[in-house]
């Protein structure tokens, strides 16, 4: 229903059935990629996307000079199932369209994902990073395929959701789905109310306290408080998001947890999964983040085998990663390059 | 509509014209006293109600052997207008009901409890002290009467309420009114999915992302994490609280400020209206308090002639203060014995 750019591929995924049990049939991954794959195919990095968030939403890391340097690396950004580019409840045909869409877990994610980059012939992963629910799948790569991914820099997310982050998306959830035009996920209009409350209850989070204080909205071109609600939240909300794609990356989001991944007899323990990572890794929180704070991820960086905290300091809390700060981007990008030049 | 204790007294505030304009006819204001008045006057505390609070929710802190010890003084529990006892939404009769009630200031509800302190002949006060919204109705009273009040303890609170501040409750406001069922506040029955919905938009805020962590709502005698999102937070809601009320005392809580003080030259200024403070105080918000966090209330010190900060430590967040902890609960008495002391 809603218009989007062609500027990105389409990669046939078959049937895929899902961690939790449904199989979603003929499904599809859409991404797009920065630079060439060299001839030993060894310059691959891989740039998950994050809760909402489309490819082109990525492009800020990306450019030459940077660490993400489409000159020498071939980066890959995999639209996350749910987010209205690769499969979706949006975009999937029924019956497991709109509410019923199955479940899907980072563990899904990122075996789509995997069949991707091995479709090239891909074995080796210099680099996986991503932002939020971008660093999940990036905890996510690490665990899953350990001998693949030589480092790893998840900024501002986490490799198990706490109950605090799951209590926050609640409130998400409950404000959209409160809006009876959304109707049990059945909607034929899309329910605007509820996308709005959703954005307003997401605004106290998404910035730190400081944030506000200060008034930085200002800097980032909004003219008053109100003007910043409207103008950048419940703008980002209408903006081609869908209610129910929402609620299944919500899913996905509220259900991860490295300990969950099938096979690996980790049962569901955060912490044996974290201690089987072979990458390097750079662990990059935001000093303010409301819902990734960096006490969480200083627990998960002190079980890993080769990991270094490095807390982006400032004010913009979860949006330090969201180029909405170009302190925040220089800081991530310079972590970026220390990495890769380990 | 519900069902309270009748455990308190009526003072009859007559015709109320509020700071913004409209006149409240024949106005209520409910209270509870605690303990006998002495002869010379001189042993009053204050101690008002915050969001959605009843004056019995304020007896946790009311005890022999006490700071605010019933055998020593002469405690006034004022129940805030707006809160379902005094005059609300619910109980105010046509056609200031409902969603017409109008927009009541911190300083409006000071001056009605002042109106009733006055009545028993009292003309000072030893002190002034309240949670939250309490806590901005105590830094009222100590700029409305600064001869008056002779301390002050506000805690989890402010004297102005901050932009993050405000734009967290637009959270709560949008989750409510996202409610079909709200109908723009003219409904006939309760909209519960809306309650509910706020209600787990505020079970973010209430504690600290650490309290989730820790699992500490397992202590206050909660199973699981839903448990606690339905048993205490619905069911908090739904605890007789009606809608339009939640909506009026929000309304004074988004505007509140000292600076905002009619006729004293203010001119909206927080700093000018706190310079004007005589009263000795201790201003205790909590450590890990997501919406009154203490570097605003640091600012707020630094401007009172004679105030001390005194951040209670630990991890229950804004609820430090709301008897959810009995470590949380000595620090504030002891702080409280403190302050009187002086």
């Amino acid at each position: 229903m809603d218009e989007f750019p062609q500027d990105y591929e389409i990669f046939d995924l078959g049937d895929v059935t899902l961690q939790h049990g449904a199989t979603l049939r003929d499904a599809k991954l859409a991404y797009k990629t920065y630079g060439e794959l060299n001839a030993d195919k060894t310059n691959a990095i891989v740039y998950p996307t994050w809760y909402s968030g489309r490819h082109w939403d990525n492009e800020w890391l990306i450019g030459e000079g940077m660490a993400l340097d489409p000159t020498k690396y071939f980066i890959i950004v995999p639209n996350m199932l749910g987010n209205g580019l690769s499969s979706s409840p949006s975009n999937t045909p029924p019956p497991y369209d709109a509410a019923r869409f199955p479940h899907v877990t980072f563990y899904d994610q990122v075996e789509q994902q995997h069949k991707l980059v091995t479709s090239f012939g891909i074995e080796t992963l210099p680099l996986v990073t991503g932002w939020s629910m971008g660093a999940g799948q990036t905890y996510q790569w690490a665990v899953s395929y350990p001998d693949m991914v030589q480092r790893a820099l998840p900024f501002c997310g986490s490799s198990k959701t706490s109950e605090h982050n799951i209590v926050f998306l609640e409130g998400v959830k409950s404000a959209l789905t409160a809006d009876a035009a959304f109707k049990e996920g059945w909607y034929t209009e899309k329910p605007t109310k509820g996308l709005r409350a959703a954005a307003r209850v997401y605004a106290g989070w998404g910035f730190s306290q400081a944030f506000y204080w200060q008034q930085e909205y200002k800097k980032m071109g909004y003219s008053s408080l109100e003007d910043f609600l409207v103008g950048f939240w419940e703008g980002f909300f209408l903006d081609r998001r869908d209610p129910n794609n929402l609620l299944a990356m919500l899913w996905t989001w509220q259900n991860g947890n490295v300990g969950a991944t099938p096979g690996r007899g980790f049962d569901g323990d955060q912490v044996a999964a974290l201690k089987t990572i072979k990458a390097k890794m750079i662990v990059a929180p935001a000093e303010k983040d409301l819902y990734f704070p960096p006490e969480d991820e200083e627990f998960a960086v002190s079980h890993i085998p080769n990991a270094e905290l490095r807390v982006i300091p400032g004010i913009y809390g979860h949006f330090a990663g969201g180029d909405a700060n170009p302190a925040d981007n220089q800081f991530i990008d310079a972590a970026l390059k220390d990495l890769l030049a380990r």
